[in-house]
């Protein structure tokens, strides 16, 4: 639908009311269009990069006193000939400028990221910028957003196409022995093929690898509330969120839904997930709740383990079998010993006896577990130190180091994974010793997947669902 | 607090995500604090009104690719040097933008409609002007954007310096007077100088009387919706807003409290108020709520009045005769006889005799009084019937003719009530012979109070209630 052809207009400020709002207007008849509405300098003779005070004209009436910033093709965001215009932030002017400007006949509403899109069609943004623009219209915190802006500057495509210059490179080799097959000379080694495959390879893991960090900075480290129902689960988000976003109360089982909310310790953003106690239950509501726990626990890098001093010993180890299935290797295990302003009496004896449970239990050894924290969470002391122990397990997650090309979204990484599988294939059609042409074959499905990250081949899907994530106006 | 030797930043767009925000830095160091985070065309050197393509600098890191639009001092909205810097609309890179600048130690943060302060300041808008900038923001209609825009351009200030200029004239013609008082020669004629304190009386008046016009535009043309409890007025009312705002129910008495909305025929904008039913009751809510509608009616400027057709002649003179306590001649009353569409066997007499009765009403000749209506209003063609009605009476008071002078404010409305009262007291000091002096004394008070409007005199509290009405940014 989106033509260079086309002249479009849209609000490209936020929503709403404010001191001032920008009106741009882009193609080929962006200054004639203005011209329409304009009374002020000439807008035709106005330099690059100027910009002019005038008055919009609704008829007879001025309908605002303006400034129009003009940006010359090529030498603007959409490469176009683009007008800005600065009115007064009222809903009214808003509207009606955009409306007068689209009854001149010469341009239409721009459609969700539109803008964008003519920029990437004039190929001055690739696809893996595209997203990044999206990325840092999004962005909350720091790290997010300097992922966003190193992805825009260029650095994914710049890694992408050095993976594609590389399988490029190879398949020029297996093409150099297919045309001289008959000849039965291997100009490509087949073992330096396979070692370069393998490189491949590895290269794409750890780029693939990076989607954790990434969705750790972009959506927030993902944690799990676990335990036991009634073991403190809701206090302790709420003492995290800092609000009263889950319902406490003192009946077992109250929290049946898994809830979700973020949270920032100083720049860094946490997803924390609540979940329903883990217990055996015959409530089929309770047990659906308790799959989900399931799933919650199987996709979080750290879960805080809540477990009231009280609980007896077979009650602890019930809840580490349920746990456990869940649990593997590279995830981070923090049990949190809790209600212990309560029965005060026996605390030091139930810390003790609960921790050396937790140093026997089977299979613990496979799972990064933290030294469990004791004191009343409710305890600002305490508090700090979870928020401190929490930190510090995220860092090595959540740490963007600028310049680290990091993929941010599971296109990306779809199409990283599908390259991959189709260098495996590759690798194996090179040690089964098949046929050059069929080892092409895989290698030329794992350039195209390559290319479209960057969108050096695309489909109108695939930019109709990227531009989706995209407001009018950008 | 604003003073102009202060730089100020703030987000002037609206608050949110979006394509772009603009970020306006105002001040003598406007240029300096931008630089300090500028990558880009050196800032000092650009000329008046030009557009820098650059980066912005958060420490060694690029916090996002900007337009800076320089403004030089006094070409500026503020008539100070000013920078407005488009960012991508991200709430991070805003707020992080804002942050930068503040921690230069250059500039602070805005105070609510501080740039237009700076520019009343600088003398570059009055008072009025001032608020015409407020009013501009809040406008939802043409007509409302419209008094606006022709009070920014000074149309009200222009029409209060007139009026002022005259009573200056008047003074002087007194103060001759006054030096000449011992040689007893009368050098203003007192018959003349009544007749002109008369005729400014009357300029006011109809300044004044311009008010109920400014307040239809702007806040909505007055209607009350009057009638017995169950007469259908909650029906009527959801037909107008085109929604189900208030409950709609069988049991008499339901709409205790008075709902207001808005709606627009066209570009005209109505303010509707659904009353409680009009009817003895003990109840002392219901009470309450019987004494507000008479407070509604008192102040609509239309009152829709709604009468079951199966009303007993008795109840229709009772309703009568409370209503008209509160109608006044100004007001239009329309008859609308409602529930046609049940008991249709005897509509057509039921509309007969309520016709009579309410052309026999005794008062209702003080009334403007329309033909009642008495098709069914859930037909569409009668409530467009309706509609056209409402707007046929409101017309008159809500057509503004461009260049009208309108006042739009309760504020500017009693300084003019203020020196009305002033100039009658200088009347009456002239019709009695008082001496000069005390003539004079009430004048200066009448020049004092059109000198609010404009603001050529003024308080801190005055100024701290305008800005009130402001956002940041603007």
């Amino acid at each position: 639908m989106t033509t260079t052809t086309d002249t479009i207009c849209a609000i490209s400020t936020p929503p709403g009311i404010g001191g001032i709002a920008v009106i741009r207007v882009s193609g080929p008849k962006a200054f004639e269009a203005v011209r329409h509405i304009w009374h002020g300098k000439d807008l035709a003779s106005a330099r690059h990069a100027s910009a002019l005070v005038g008055e919009i004209m609704d008829g007879d009436h001025i309908l605002d006193q303006a400034v129009a910033s003009i940006f010359r093709s090529p030498h603007s965001y959409t490469t176009q000939d683009t007008v800005e215009i600065s009115v007064h932030g009222s809903v009214y002017v808003q509207s009606r400028l955009l409306r007068l400007l689209i009854d001149t006949g010469l341009c239409r509403l721009a459609q969700p990221g539109e803008y964008t899109r003519l920029a990437y069609l004039a190929g001055r943004l690739d696809l893996a910028q595209v997203e990044a623009v999206a990325d840092i219209l999004s962005a909350r915190t720091a790290g997010a957003h300097r992922i966003a802006i190193n992805q825009l500057k260029g650095s994914l495509t710049t890694r992408i196409r050095e993976l594609r210059s590389q399988l490029i490179d190879l398949a020029s080799l297996l093409e150099l022995e297919l045309d001289f097959s008959e000849e039965d000379i291997e100009f490509a080694s087949r073992a330096r093929l396979e070692l370069l495959a393998n490189d491949i390879i590895g290269q794409i893991d750890r780029l693939t690898d990076s989607f954790a960090t990434g969705q750790a900075i972009l959506t927030g480290y993902p944690i799990a509330l676990a335990g036991a129902t009634n073991a403190g689960k809701s206090t302790l988000l709420n003492l995290l969120l800092d609000d009263d976003r889950a319902i406490v109360s003192d009946v077992h089982g109250t929290t049946r839904d898994t809830i979700q909310d973020t949270f920032k310790i100083g720049e860094t953003l946490f997803r924390i997930t609540d979940t329903a106690g883990l217990r055996d239950t015959s409530d089929p509501i309770e047990r659906e709740g308790i799959n989900r726990t399931c799933k919650v626990i199987n996709s979080a890098h750290l879960i805080l383990w809540l477990i009231d001093h009280r609980t007896s010993d077979s009650e602890v180890r019930e809840i580490w079998k349920q746990l456990s299935l869940n649990l593997a290797g590279h995830q981070t295990l923090l049990p949190v010993i809790t209600k212990t302003d309560i029965c005060q009496e026996v605390v030091d004896a139930n810390i003790k006896r609960i921790k050396e449970i937790l140093h026997d239990l089977s299979g613990v050894d496979k799972i990064a577990q933290e030294t469990p924290l004791s004191h009343s969470i409710s305890d600002a002391e305490t508090l700090q130190m979870l928020r401190d122990t929490i930190c510090r397990i995220a860092a090595p997650h959540t740490n963007y180091q600028p310049g680290d090309v990091v993929i941010t979204n599971e296109r990306q990484r779809q199409a990283l994974l599908q390259a991959r599988a189709e260098l495996q294939n590759t690798h194996k059609a090179l040690t089964q010793g098949l046929p050059p042409d069929l080892v092409a074959h895989h290698l030329r499905h794992a350039i195209s997947s390559l290319a479209t990250i960057t969108g050096d081949i695309t489909t109108p899907d695939l930019l109709a669902t990227i531009f989706t994530r995209f407001c009018i106006g950008k």
